[in-house]
């Protein structure tokens, strides 16, 4: 398998110049993060993540993570690498500085974050839960509580889960049954089984911090009797110290398609007379804590869209420049190497145009969290905030799709190896294609979008966002030659069909709601293809205007190589755009027509 | 893993309604293909496969073929069941009766092989491979090689296989460097290694009969130069019986993202003094002995993408009726099971209408081949052959590329259970993804389309086959109805894009090459998007006949619900086709720009 390599110069060129992160910088409680250290930290982690994590990824998907007697042995190198990620501070790099964290911006942290997912994915998984669990008891904790578990999870001793899904409660989390029974001291005990819990056990940190939805007693049916309860592996005793061994159990882990190294485990709790936790915030409110943690995770799942999409590209590059192959088809007098082929050349442009562009709009996104959470004007703060809560969705679902076609794409340029597990070009496949499923299937990330997102403001969000872009088309227009034009021509087209489907969505939403949500995932598409449209137009504008004032920057092809690209990817990937508008308008009756027998 | 129950209802309504097996049936040569025959076959085909093979599938994922001190050792059950297949003559249906098959027409041996592949495509490839070289034998054997071999291979005794690639040479068969040398005896002796050699060892049947390209010491350099031999696993006395075990031994087999099942051989070739081998035909002629069977191999690997999406559309919709998860959008009292979800319900109709689109063109191309074959008109066989070599690469290439996307949506119907290798549903994905790569990559099959089957004979196979599909969409405007008008406005707009891009290659391919092969991919499947469409409204048409006349059908619904599916498809699958053209049309100047370093 080929190491990675960060493409630092990439992700330096979407924080500075899409991204913003100066003005990022700016913002109160962000001044640390100036363009020198936000180049020596990327420059640290590309170091960790291509010395370190990436050498480790073929041998924890041969080896995986092993169940025995309740517990779990991490593949070979694992431990020491977790431990050293540990002690490098990684783990805090976004935490809050109260309980030692670093305090970084979320978009310097996305970018960081995409090395790890890149290099090891399995590994990734771990630090990205236990952030999961630190935000919660961050935002819903008590003093005592973020006290007691805080410090050691940030510095990555203990890591942390969240343990949601039960056999029978996916998706619907309203029909959770696992049961909370106060005790005298102010604790509960818990009983329940919670399955696919992501790093549930594992032989990499000396504890390990369960968060657990649950019920109380006199609970309320459906989502609104759900609480959330801290259920440490080891008891924690009052002087920080580990106390008692918790009665939460690991009783087995899933045999997946990929992640292999990443233990998805059956969580027993109380079997031998309850588990010990404490409840996080409020009685009843747990749902509501794990809404405020979703954004978060869904947009991190949607960098593991981008993060296997760059990795697959730099293999299936590699590979095309050394495999020699067929004669080129204009007539050679020798073999080629493959990369001269239209049609390798096709998909590696496929490849490469779609990582840029779900790398610009994740970064984009990524810069307006923070302005959202930091900048001190409210009004600012809020129409940020809007654009995010837009655009989590299409991070989680336009990313991760489009994860999964590039890492095929990168099985497909390897020919019979692509097959053959040894070359690795499959474990991406196999890994990626988890990512449309966990943290919300892309179908409740279309529903979310629609319904939440669309519906909910009437569309002012959406609208906000087509102005936005409606205003690079005219930036577009400016732009003499004929790259621009093409570029122009297909996000022109890509916004009329977005706005035709909004408003399509917005009007046919009330009469006919299941009509309307067959056509969610499709709009979604369509909205990540003309969102990447946007970025990548915002990133050509970017490297012409550089070009203009004679910057060649440090590789010299980089910007005009921005503009091809972004050209590419309007007419190989915006051109889809109109088809996915069609289909939202006049899909909805044909799928629904249909009696349940009669399929 | 749910059981595999082969799909009678619309095989047999492909066959008579579209594919038109009545008059295949008066072909000379295929009189016993009577209705009643064919509805015999299928039934004992369908109990076979459901019965023997589809329970097998799993386990053979699980084990997998195992390698041992140069022998192989394939899952419990296969050989059982192999030697079951061979005795109840399933191996010699579409082979000449001559030596023992039984000269069926390759429709009817399609709709047969499909259930092979849906319900075992691991085990389905022996047999396939056999008939390979069965075919080879029977076009370019000599009658004495006919007679020695023949028979047992007909009959299930002894496998066949073909071995073509070797390290250096994979696409690009030019550069096949294993050698034979002369014997004074009239045979040859071999030295070579060859890779991915699909079942070139196991412990099935008592001989293997190797098919190998390799080069006699005179012969020219590149594609001129290869010739074929007969390689025996045991070499066969004149009277018949088993002699010495020749030099042809798997020095290993590999680590495989699916197909477990079927050993993929690394051959080696006269390492103890030389493999006993026996021209076919001419010397030198072998690559083109090759390419006469390379049709039928394709077909066949196209049915696999039809057959794996059978069996992860049965095993998602059984699923999907099963699992209760969240309430119905609209609102509803309790769980309701999935597919009353809307996007559930859009993947289901994709997944169907894809199948019923890919057996409809699969068959009819089928019934072209008989017809091409059999007919006793030359002009009627010429005009048929070129439909048949047209469509070749496009069932080869869309239905395999379709099949992956079919058995993705398989797991994403599943949720997390998808990811989870014991429900069986990611197996149809890693099984499928080889499809779109051997017997020819994708892209291959694209420049086969482009190059030899449009550009040279100047796009007139293309322009019959317009007209033809045009006279459906005449068809189409004689119905009423919301349904007809939404098929026909869709395939109208496919048949413009198509002409339209098909014209654009006719005038582009001479002055810019490599800018009209980038499109060559994106073509094939604009060409197979629109194919579909085509047989779904001929589908359509016909049932509406038969609703007119009355005739309900089998099953009450199955009329109304072919109506409703070619309309889904035409709303969901056809609306991609403009987008494709503009890809054709406009893509090709931006993926060749970059130079190779600035990737």
């Amino acid at each position: 398998m080929a190491d990675y390599i960060a493409p630092l110069q990439d992700m330096q060129f979407v924080l500075r110049e899409l991204a913003g992160i100066e003005q990022v910088a700016q913002l109160p409680g962000y001044e640390e993060a100036s363009a020198d250290v936000v180049e020596a930290i990327l420059d640290e982690a590309a170091k960790f993540a291509g010395g370190v994590l990436s050498p480790l990824n073929a041998i924890g998907d041969r080896e995986g993570a092993k169940w025995h007697d309740r517990a779990v042995t991490m593949p070979a190198g694992f431990k020491e690498a977790y431990v050293q990620f540990a002690d490098n501070g990684w783990n805090g790099l976004s935490c809050q500085p109260e309980h030692g964290g670093q305090g970084l911006p979320k978009v310097v942290s996305a970018a960081v974050q995409e090395m790890w997912k890149a290099s090891n994915m399995a590994f990734s998984l771990c630090p990205l839960l236990t952030l999961g669990a630190v935000e919660a008891l961050e935002l819903c904790g008590s003093a005592e509580q973020k006290d007691r578990f805080l410090p050691n999870m940030i510095a990555g001793k203990w890591t942390g889960t969240m343990n949601l899904t039960e056999p029978q409660a996916g998706s619907d989390l309203a029909a959770i049954r696992t049961r909370a029974e106060p005790q005298a001291d102010g604790s509960y005990r818990i009983f329940g089984q919670k399955i696919f819990i992501t790093y549930g056990e594992h032989d990499m940190a000396e504890n390990i911090i369960h968060l657990v939805l649950g019920r109380l007693p006199d609970a309320p049916e459906g989502v609104k009797g759900i609480s959330l309860f801290i259920v440490p592996k080891f008891l924690v005793n009052d002087d920080g110290s580990l106390g008692a061994r918790n009665d939460a159990w690991c009783v087995g882990i899933e045999h997946k398609l990929g992640i292999h190294a990443s233990p998805t485990a059956v969580m027993a709790y109380g079997d031998n007379g309850g588990a010990t936790g404490y409840l996080i915030g409020k009685p009843n409110e747990g749902l509501k804590y794990m809404f405020i943690m979703m954004n978060a995770a869904r947009y991190a799942v949607g960098l593991e869209g981008l993060a296997l999409s760059e990795r697959a590209y730099q293999q299936a590059l590699a590979y095309a420049k050394d495999r020699v192959q067929g004669r080129a088809i204009e007539g050679s007098d020798a073999g080629v190497p493959i990369i001269r082929h239209p049609d390798i050349r096709r998909m590696l442009m496929l490849m490469k145009s779609q990582v840029e562009a779900m790398r610009a709009l994740a970064y984009t996104v990524g810069a307006a969290h923070d302005t959202a959470l930091r900048h001190p004007d409210a009004a600012e703060r809020a129409k940020q905030q809007a654009f995010v809560d837009l655009m989590i969705p299409v991070v989680k679902g336009w990313l991760t799709e489009t994860g999964i076609e590039v890492a095929s794409l990168g099985v497909q340029i390897h020919g019979g190896m692509g097959y053959i597990e040894e070359t690795g070009a499959a474990q991406h496949l196999r890994d990626a294609r988890i990512t449309t499923i966990y943290e919300g299937t892309t179908g409740i990330q279309a529903n979310d979008l629609l319904g939440r997102k669309i519906m909910r403001d009437g569309g002012a969000a959406l609208k906000a966002a087509g102005e936005m872009m409606q205003a690079t088309l005219a930036e577009l227009e400016k732009q003499p030659g004929e790259e621009f034009a093409a570029i122009k021509a297909a996000l022109g087209r890509g916004l009329a069909a977005l706005a035709e489907a909004g408003s399509f969505i917005a009007t046919n939403a009330a009469k006919d709601v299941r009509g309307t949500f067959v056509g969610a995932v499709p709009f979604l598409k369509l909205m990540g293809i003309v969102c990447g449209g946007w970025v990548m137009a915002r990133a050509a504008l970017v490297a012409q205007a550089r070009i203009g004032a004679g910057q060649g920057g440090d590789g010299a092809s980089f910007y005009p190589s921005k503009i091809t690209t972004a050209r590419f990817y309007a007419d190989h990937v915006l051109a889809a755009a109109p088809g996915l508008a069609y289909t939202v308008r006049h899909g909805g009756a044909s799928a629904l027509a249909l009696s349940e027998d009669a399929f």
